[in-house]
């Protein structure tokens, strides 16, 4: 029975849906129109009205893609839907916890969505840049205040950042770490969203900010937006089951650039993306470097792979090829995740599911997956009671 | 001693550097201009003149891109070459049997440089299409009569298609089958080529003649024309080191897609794509299907993972990871690589390299693995002698 009834599964990476108000409880007055907002609005096959965001003049569908917990396979699709469609856990913090208890589940990281996983959406689609760091600040406020406020020692608050301005993004990770943010998203690569890369020095005070309030940076795959598509007509199963190629992708980026160099307390997860191509990539990666960094701009003195073991972190449900590969990958670099209330989760079969994929691994190295890794990647831990 | 001296080494993937007259010895007098040919031209850095491709009224350097055998890794370089830079077995069938000879391989693949891995040249940079299907019908012939004929028993001949024109590729194929064509080389995706899709019915008689002629498609990696560029910062080994996700988003794409439905018998051989990540994504593909298949466009009752075992073949140099995996990605669907003249092979010590890559594997795999699975693939046995 190795994963033991004392050990507490954190997942890092689950989802919430933003309720109507996150923006208009908290926005000034004058930007109430323009902010996110929900309309309900007829739907278009004639059935119970579908509601929609609305933000600085656009018009933003599927509020809960993917919100599907608690329906089977049968019943999944990708069309958008109302609140009413969704169990409430997916919008309110109580009901969360609940759902969680049902599953097995004590914490989790939780990614926006109406935002996108890294909060790209502000960056992408405003026209008004003081508004976007309103809606910023406001969901970061909603997110520490509101949501992870209901159990503070059970929900991991993850910032998003104005990504357009790196000074603003240094300002709302010291603001949010003095009030208790525990990680940062940031895009698993900028150049898709017309940012500069990691390989100028464009972010070295965001990630030095980053080091400084030991926050590691979450990369969830799809932050990028440059989804895997293959065809026009391709059916989107394609693109979800290569989803983890984004965070191959992310890997190799950053293992061959400066970041790791210039920022040697910097840590990365990688959310969402799987670990069972860890081994394979990393050993593609070390040969690449040891044939070709001769002529390349390529640090010359430091295997990738032991950057990789120092500053990166994999997540899995039940990955069966990368547990049975967890040495190659490193047990330290390997977590948990359960992706509430999105298809890939299990709930509220979580901690079952869990208990069959660890059926065959040692008490120690299932604990440090579930848990302990966890903690100490968001500096998280239970305090002692008041 | 699991590679046993009586096991030949079938390499699957590796590349021969056309020499300059493979265009200018075949065409018709009337495009001996616009055809492809070699022209010196002075160096921009005062040394020995260059030698560029020209066709078509167009200019193309790197006549011998990354053909770095017998060089060592300090050595390096992605600069265009001269013939005279390279050792002769790069462009010489007669030296290259001898450096095969030397590295301990029997038999090879070769494909093609100039016209690229999927003879994606003729598609893309083509002005006039009759004279673009002389130049796909000239390099047959060349790799057919003149470069596989020096050792028939020993080079397996992959020949190219005129991609723009599903007619013509279908009596290309049936055409080079008579005169003993073994395989076809075809991008791992057509959509970045600017063709259609393999979910449309565009390539079923392209891909029925493969049946027919039991020969199986070649999908190299970097075929489509989509390299992975992250950044463009990024140094070149980032996207050497990500080459394999391509293979891998070509296996999501075959395995959601109607091919193996509509062609029961045909075979795909991944080019240079590495293993190591199968297991990772059949069951990330399985896992997909599972819960998706419900309301998308897939086949529903055919599980992705048993149409790979059936259908897809890797190949591998040394692929640690893959090795250790390869009862979860299947003995049958490995072949071995050596990746002449490229700066992935170990030429002149492929075969060392082998042994020692093969110390743990139980022979009968082991032979499986460098050469009956490659002879099984290609339809390629010694004949008896007369």
């Amino acid at each position: 029975m190795p994963l033991q009834p004392s050990m507490k599964l954190i997942s890092v990476d689950d989802h919430l849906i933003e309720h109507p108000n996150v923006w208009t409880d908290r926005l000034p007055q004058k930007y109430l129109d323009q902010g996110p907002r929900i309309v309900d609005e007829p739907s278009s096959t004639g059935g119970a009205p579908i509601q929609v965001w609305y933000y600085d003049g656009k018009r933003f569908p599927a509020i809960g893609l993917n919100a599907v917990a608690g329906k089977k396979p049968e019943e999944f699709g990708v069309e958008p839907v109302r609140y009413a469609d969704m169990i409430p856990g997916c919008y309110d913090p109580k009901a969360r916890i609940v759902d969680m208890d049902l599953d097995g589940v004590y914490g989790a990281v939780n990614f926006p969505s109406f935002p996108r996983f890294a909060g790209g959406l502000f960056t992408k689609e405003s026209g008004d840049f003081e508004l976007a760091l309103a809606c910023v600040q406001a969901y970061n406020d909603f997110l520490i205040d509101e949501w992870c406020a209901v159990a503070p020692h059970r929900f991991i608050p993850v910032i998003i950042l104005p990504l357009w301005d790196t000074d603003r993004c240094v300002e709302e990770i010291r603001r949010c770490a003095a009030k208790g943010a525990k990680g940062i998203t940031f895009p698993e690569n900028t150049v898709p969203l017309e940012l500069p890369s990691i390989y100028t020095d464009h972010w070295d005070t965001v990630f030095s900010v980053a080091e400084e309030t030991n926050m590691p940076l979450c990369m969830h795959f799809g932050s990028s937006g440059s989804p895997p598509v293959t065809a026009p007509e391709a059916p989107y199963a394609v693109t979800i089951s290569l989803y983890g190629t984004n965070s191959m992708s992310a890997t190799a980026h950053l293992l061959f650039s400066p970041v790791f160099h210039r920022h040697p307390n910097l840590k990365v997860a990688l959310s969402e993306g799987g670990v069972g191509w860890v081994p394979y990539l990393l050993e593609r990666i070390d040969g690449t470097w040891e044939r070709h960094r001769w002529y390349q701009n390529v640090v010359k003195d430091i295997r990738p792979s032991d950057l990789f073991r120092k500053h990166i972190y994999g997540c899995f449900i039940d990955d069966v090829a990368g547990l049975k590969a967890r040495y190659d990958i490193g047990i330290p670099n390997m977590t948990w995740e359960c992706d509430y209330p999105h298809s890939d989760s299990y709930w509220p079969h979580s901690r079952r599911y869990a208990e069959k994929a660890f059926a065959d691994i040692p008490d120690s190295e299932v604990h440090q997956i579930v848990e302990l890794n966890a903690r100490k990647l968001f500096n998280f831990y239970d305090e002692p009671a008041v």
